[in-house]
This record gives C-alpha cells, structure tokens and sequence, in this order.
C-alpha cells in the first residue's frame, strides 16, 4: 500500500509501505476512505515528538472500511463503514473501565497511538487494534465527511473545553485562539447552551470562520484593549465564565486567566511546548479551576446524534480538498493553514 | 469594650475599643463567647495584607450571642447563640445567589470582610452585618467548641481541599501540610469517603496529630523519596486521586503536581505569596485538574449536622485554651504553633 511516512524532522513521503495485518484477536484491518492532517502531525513534523521514530505513517483520524476482522471480534464485519478516532482504548483496565480512555494502560498509558506509537492513519490501510472498544459505525445516510471530525478536532473542544470548561446554559464563554480545536469548542460551546461565545484570535479570517459557526462576537487579540473588551462582554463586566485556552503558549494562557471571572473555569485545550507562570498569589482568592487533557473521545457517541439529528454541521469545518497522491502537497498547504485560510482538510482515496 | 487591635506590622494590643452599634438594619450585635486566631491573622501582622490598616480589630471566627439585632431582622432575636462564619454574604448579589459567597459583591467583592475590611472577632462585642444571610444558630446541646472550627478551617479544607478536588468514596487522598486547615481535610476527606488519607509534612509531631484525626499513612516530606512514597501509597502507584496543598508555597504546590495520577485532581487550599511554575507541557497530556479558591462555607449547615450526629467530632482541633485577657500571650504562641505542638487555640471571655 500506499502511507505517509515520517522520516525525521521535516522529512516525510508519500511512499510504499507493507500492508498492515491482523496482529492481535482485536484487531481489525481498515481500508481508509477519508482522512485529515492534524496540528500535532505537523508537530511531529518538526521533532517536537520523539516517541515519534522514522519509519512511522503518521495520522490519527479516519473514516474507513472493514477489510479484515480478528478471531475475537464479533460486533464488527468485513464492510462495515467505521469512525477511527483518535484515542485508543483496551475497555479493560481500571482507567478505560471509567471512561478516562485517554489513559489507557494497556496500550502504554496514553490511549493516543495511532501515528505516534503505531502507525497511523494517513495510509491506504490502517490496522486498528482494540477496535470493538475504541471504534464507532457510520450511521447509515452520513458522509464521511459528516463524521471526519468527529474523531478528534470537535470531541476535543468539546470535551476538553466546554466540558472540563464546566459550561452551563446561559454562560459567557471566551475561546483564545481559532484554529480547528478552537472552533471544534466554539461548535460545541452552543450544545451545551452557552449564551454568548467570543472568539478571540490576532487572524480576523480565522474569527468571521467562528463566526460562521456560531461564535457571537469577535475581540482581536492584538487589540491593546483585548482584555478589558473581552471581560465587558460578561453580563456584568466581571469576566467569563469560561475561558479556553486554544493556541498552546504562555500568552494565551495568561489572557484566560485574566479575563475569567471569580469561581470562573480556565479549560487548557492547546498543547504546550513550554511551562507557564501561574500568578497563584493573586488567583488563589478567585476560586477558578484550571482544567487540561488529551480528547477521552466519551463524547463521541453524543456528537454523533447531535450530527445524525441535524443539531451540529460537523462538515462545516472542512474547508478543503486532498486526494491522497496529493498528500506531501497537502501538508505544505496545511502548514500555511492561516494564510491559505485553510481550518480542516478532506483527504480521499484517489 | 476591649479588643485585639492591629496597629501595623509587628504591633497589636489587647486594648479599650469603641463598641460596635447597629449601623444597618440587617446587622446584629454579638457578644463574643469564644473565638481563636487563623494563620492569616498572621499573616495580616506581618503586614502582608494592605488592606488591613491601623485600627482594626482582627478576627474573623467566633461564636457569640445576640445582644442586639437591627430592624430588618426577624429570624434572630437577643439572646441566639450563633455560629459568625469567616465569609459574609448578602444573600441577593448574583454570586450569592448561585453559592459563591466567598465573592459577594456587596461586602466589596470579597466575602472575606471580619478583621480585614471591617473589625472582626477577637473582641468583646462584634458587629454582624448582613446577619440572617450569614450566620448559623448553634444547635442545642453544642458546646462553643463544638462548633467553633465550623466557622473556618474545617470548612475551608472541606470545600477547597476535599470537595473542590473532587474526592469520591474510595479515593487515596493526600494532604501536604498538616496545620489547621490541612487536619481539616483530613478529617473532612473520611467524611467524603476517602479509602485512604496521606497526610505529608516535615513535622512529626503534626503528622501524628493528623494520624489521631484519621490519617491512614504518613510520609516525611523530608524524606529524599517523599514522592515515590506516596505514589506508592496508591492502589496501582500511578498517584492519588486528590493532592491536596494546604500550607501555601511553590515546593509543596510542586509536591502535588508530582503525586497526583492522570485525571486526578490538585486542590490548591494554602494562601500564596509568590507565583509558581506550571509545567503545563507535560501536564497538558494527563488530565489532571487544578482548584484554588477562598472558602464559600456553603458546606457549614452540613457540618453542623454531622457535628449533631456526632459523625465529626470537630473539637477534637483544639489544642490548647485562653481568656481573651491573655490574647496577646495567644498570639506569641500561636506564632510559633509547630513548636508548641498547637493546632488551634480556643479563646474565652475571662
């Protein structure tokens, strides 16, 4: 088969690869029919991954098809048309047992593998293990499309925003930064009822993208004012409710703290490459919780029934389309996502 | 009337006082029975809140009876023994409304006023504003002591250290740092459920002061593998559920971001002077949360009914006894509580 191999920081190919094969009874083989290039792919990309080795097919979101099954597997067949999300989880030990998936110990504790510690995704086949706990079926009448994102970008902000964020019906919440995971929460901030959802970001293409999908109002983080504009649009001046961190630096992270208010939730989404200073002498008065994680992806059930009813356009966030003989071009345009005004790619079988 | 009065850093006295009057109708006046000193105030004596200034009587824990009671009060009459709680609350702001005493707009945004905004309980008599919304009726048949450290410390562990963290039946909690409100976490932790309380500090003596309070295991912080001790104390090693940080500086802090397991929780309870490092890029992968805040004390009339049922045995905190005439001696030796092997001093009218 055909895969996207890493080899190296900055280096990866559309190449030939061996075809994966059933290794364990709970495994199962998956022609990919659609995949997408995440953020941390182009993370890898640049080193800042070194459980990530050469030789490696990079990706961890996929909708594809049953092409094998393993001895143990009984729920699943051959053609079934499956979502592969990106977090894999054994169902059996003490973490999977009560959904914190994204601990896995079985599959070495961090239920993230596909295109970090297994091969992945971007690849015409994908071996998918555990697959009976950690899959989902396509609904009969979606897209792949419909449910790409369903595999990491939106149960992220989902989950890892609005829902670690603490969000109530009613609440103010701020989202800093407007990449995919950003308006995966920006998305989802709705489902769970939130009254008023500012996007913040410095890319004002990247903030009318939120406000497509939903987001109520729009503050430019460059805006020396940004702070004071942001907490003013709290019912009562005093901050947000819930503030999500979406970027993944010291800066964005101090902006959530500043503009949350007393008893208010700081919901860390991005992914850090350095520490942060938390100014705990003045916050500790404020009763805030600061919450943090990988996707478990136990929301993706629900937000598959929020698709199939029509309540979220999950396809809203593709903005453009790959075959995948195009795949080196792919990620050169997706590394530019904000000049080419690019939020999530399409990647198909040719 | 006499009281304990702060006359900037290092300098307070136990002196003659204007009587507190009724200034608003929704105030009583209370004779204080018993009271007894926080950590803060000592803090406040260092000169480390500025808002404290020259002549305010310190204090914000007591239990008193009604000597007067304004016009707007019909729920409390002369003579009620009650229970003043550190926070005041107005009842009717929005924060209020919702539980979040600790931020009630109309005291000035924080709860926090006894011996801090306004006098506070280390007197004679003490003013009570916003009474009925406030204050707890002690129960018949409780002694003061009974319920004195309801007003407080055994709250404030409860509720931002237990509760806040989250403890569920059968957790392994730590505690770091085994003064007041860390014993108070401790024995509010087994009223949560805790399968396991560790309690974590450089003192022996405090440590076993905490194992007579229902700690099941101590640790020295001192000791070189204070760390893996602790994590070994969990039921699979991989740390507790809840770090508890009760004492208030960047190396204990650190402690419970070292023990805490993945989607576990660190309630941050001690007051801080200085920052500290958030390591969030390698924390933002195990789903830990983080909590801080000033307590609400929406949790006393619960305690209390515990207290009644005789399932908390909150007197078991006192230590060591004074009349208000030897308030200044109280302090000289609370400020050197370790030493003296004190955890909380009741203080009586002579």
């Amino acid at each position: 088969m055909k895969a996207l191999v890493y080899h190296g920081p900055g280096k990866r190919s559309w190449e030939d690869h061996p075809d994966p094969e059933i290794l364990e009874p709970t495994d199962v083989i998956c022609k990919v029919d659609t995949t997408t290039i995440c953020g941390s792919d182009l993370h890898i990309l640049k080193g800042d991954v070194p459980a990530v080795t050469d030789g490696r097919v990079l990706g961890h979101e996929a909708v594809g098809t049953i092409t094998k099954v393993g001895a143990s597997v009984t729920d699943l067949k051959v053609g079934d048309r499956i979502i592969i999300p990106a977090i894999t989880s054994c169902g059996k030990c003490s973490f999977c047992k009560v959904g914190h998936y994204s601990h896995c110990q079985t599959v070495g504790g961090v239920g993230w593998i596909f295109g970090h510690l297994i091969d992945g995704t971007q690849a015409e086949y994908v071996r998918v293990p555990y697959a009976e706990t950690s899959v989902y079926k396509v609904p009969e009448g979606l897209d792949d499309e419909d449910v790409l994102f369903l595999t990491d970008a939106l149960p992220t902000g989902f989950e890892i925003g609005v829902l670690n964020g603490r969000t109530k019906p009613g609440d103010t919440v701020a989202v800093i930064g407007a990449g995919p995971v950003g308006l995966g929460a920006i998305m989802t901030a709705q489902l769970a009822g939130a009254g008023r959802v500012i996007t913040v970001d410095m890319d004002d293409n990247r903030m009318n993208k939120a406000l497509e999908l939903g987001a109520t109002d729009k503050v430019n983080a460059a805006d020396p004012d940004a702070i004071e504009k942001i907490k003013a649009l709290s019912h009562d001046g005093l901050g947000v409710d819930v503030a999500i961190e979406a970027v993944g630096i010291p800066a964005t992270f101090q902006t959530c703290l500043d503009v949350v208010r007393p008893h208010g939730n700081v919901a860390n989404v991005g992914v850090h490459g350095t520490s942060v200073q938390l100014p705990i002498e003045n916050l500790w008065i404020h009763n805030i919780n600061i919450s943090m994680g990988l996707i478990d992806g136990y929301s993706i059930e629900n937000l598959l029934r929020m698709v199939e009813s029509g309540k979220l356009d999950a396809r809203q966030m593709a903005t453009h389309y790959f075959k995948m003989s195009q795949f080196e071009e792919a990620y050169d345009f997706f590394a530019n996502a904000a000049e080419n005004h690019a939020v999530k790619l399409v990647i198909t079988t040719d």
